[in-house]
């Protein structure tokens, strides 16, 4: 199916290219965990979003620089002195996270419950239990489309509307809670959402 | 590269069939993490192991019984009145892990150090900084083989020996220490090292 497709992880290594915008901007925010830079926010309609960034993508150059172990100011400092019109990362595909397709059952009901983004509860028997989720995990995406920063309401009319099959990206919950560290609330709402080209 | 090939991960679903050898035993340690039932340990030489199951497997069905949600109490229980002869699971492919390639440099190291089985360090621009390897993760296997429960200088010997290609396959640390809870020292030292089949 084509939200199968979209929500396809490779967990391999790409090159991306991107220019900055008329204010200099590129529209990405960045966290470091574990030595490495992650991906934390993708501004919708910004260079980075265009350039197919995602949230959980962790960033391995930048102009041909290795950034491991760079402190965030680092890497900001790095992208600043960047020209604008070319600059070109190595790219892993979002190493944290991973894809589970469920099935909706004669009610609708794929077998999870979530709140504030975050599986607190599987049902017993349910899709979801046979295909393996887990709690402790929070929902990335829905069918390859970014749900980061979203209500509940807003996900579960996602779910709804996608068909009855359907494929969730997960990242366990401590990972995520990193990557989100100290990002403002409003910040999130700036996050792309729209559907991914396949 | 064959150690490429045999430390291929698919976080897909496989069907795996065993029986009890003539102690009654599968040779199978497993731990409740997320609501999800994951081995922890797979005895050298046991049934569980000529059926191929890994450490990190998640294990969704026994006998067409979902166990999502189950204790261990419950799953033990019921792998224990299972017919001798034919017990059937239901296998997610290690879904908490992942691999990196890295390559060795002109003096064979790929650059990163670790400390019972655990990354603590990245070499700046070495391999493993430049595939994204991070740090909070331990090591499970090299180029495909089992490498927990190992000292440090069994593992650098096999990374020595593993050619100039070397895949290895990680897991969170955080994730680590939940499926290895409680688990004796002892217990480790029975688990299969044995190169897979590929």
């Amino acid at each position: 199916s084509l939200g199968l497709k979209r929500a396809e992880i490779t967990h391999g290594i790409r090159e991306v290219t991107l220019c900055k915008d008329n204010n200099g901007k590129i529209g990405l925010r960045l966290h470091s965990v574990n030595k490495g830079v992650f991906v934390a926010l993708v501004n919708a309609g910004s260079p980075a979003a265009l350039a197919g960034l995602r949230f959980g993508d962790q960033i391995l150059m930048i102009n041909d620089e290795v950034v491991a172990g760079y402190s965030m100011d680092k890497v900001h400092g790095l992208l600043k002195k960047s020209p604008p019109e070319k600059i070109t990362m190595a790219v892993r595909d979002r190493p944290f996270e991973r894809t589970v397709t469920v099935h909706k059952d004669s009610t609708g009901h794929v077998g999870f419950a979530f709140k504030n983004g975050k599986i607190i509860a599987i049902v017993k028997d349910s899709s979801a239990a046979r295909n393996g989720l887990l709690t402790e995990h929070h929902l990335l995406e829905v069918n390859g489309q970014n749900v980061v920063g979203l209500k509940d309401s807003e996900i579960t009319r996602i779910i709804e509307g996608g068909g009855n099959v359907i494929t969730v990206t997960i990242m366990p919950s401590y990972i995520h809670d990193h990557v989100m560290k100290s990002m403002a609330s409003g910040l999130k709402k700036l996050m792309d959402h729209t559907i991914p080209d396949v």
